[in-house]
């Protein structure tokens, strides 16, 4: 992915593979995101890392728990401040699979923010993983 | 889309359409997101609201500017209290075109976010718009 297909075309760092692993280790919230017939849905969840992997739980009903194959899938992370102009982001673009939580300690310390029935654990492995910080102007 | 696909499953409500245009209508960043061989490119924009369609400027360069036909392609804005673990998330699903900015006066009140040459003036109609508000527990 070269920069200009990106973001903002000024003042743009590229984020070392590490930095956008730091910035998923950080937080807690995020977007997955797969096709359904060519358009991209996108969805907030929270999550934790597994390595560098992003294990979220959904329910079993859900498009994509239907779609578990492996699936191809991304993982999207941002934040930017308007007043300043300034911001960053982590797209994490991989493979969403089904994953047995006793395999999987870090599954231990995630919990749906909400109640309900969220009992397939799904592992997404980055294939490729890239990022950008704006500077303020 | 039922509420089980999506994002918390207890004490969800559903966004009305209204709803969302009116969320589009207050924010200046969202993600465009499209679909690149089956898995989603996610991308933070700045944007303005055309009517219902969402207004862009990208870079000529840019994969979603070669793919422009018109192509599949959504547009995703949410808000999230960490604390409170509560938020809403906005979900346009669509199509995006090049538009000539002279025919579409919002496009005067769209300016990139940081210097450089975002010369393509795109516009997401939506053919579905969809939203869910997580309340705190």
């Amino acid at each position: 992915m070269n920069l200009d297909e990106h973001w903002f075309p000024g003042h743009l760092t590229e984020l070392t593979e590490a930095e956008c692993l730091e910035e998923l280790a950080a937080h807690h919230v995020g977007r997955v995101a797969y096709c359904e017939q060519d358009t991209p849905v996108v969805v907030p969840v929270n999550y934790v890392m597994d390595g560098d992997a992003v294990l979220l739980r959904i329910a079993p009903g859900s498009a994509l728990a239907r779609r578990l194959g492996p699936t191809p899938a991304s993982f999207q992370l941002d934040e930017f401040d308007p007043f300043t102009q300034s911001g960053w982001s982590v797209l994490l673009r991989g493979s969403a699979s089904k994953v047995d939580p006793a395999d999987h300690p870090a599954a231990a310390g995630l919990r749906p923010w909400a109640e309900g029935q969220r009992t397939v654990h799904v592992l997404l492995r980055a294939t490729q993983v890239s990022g950008r910080r704006l500077l303020e102007a």
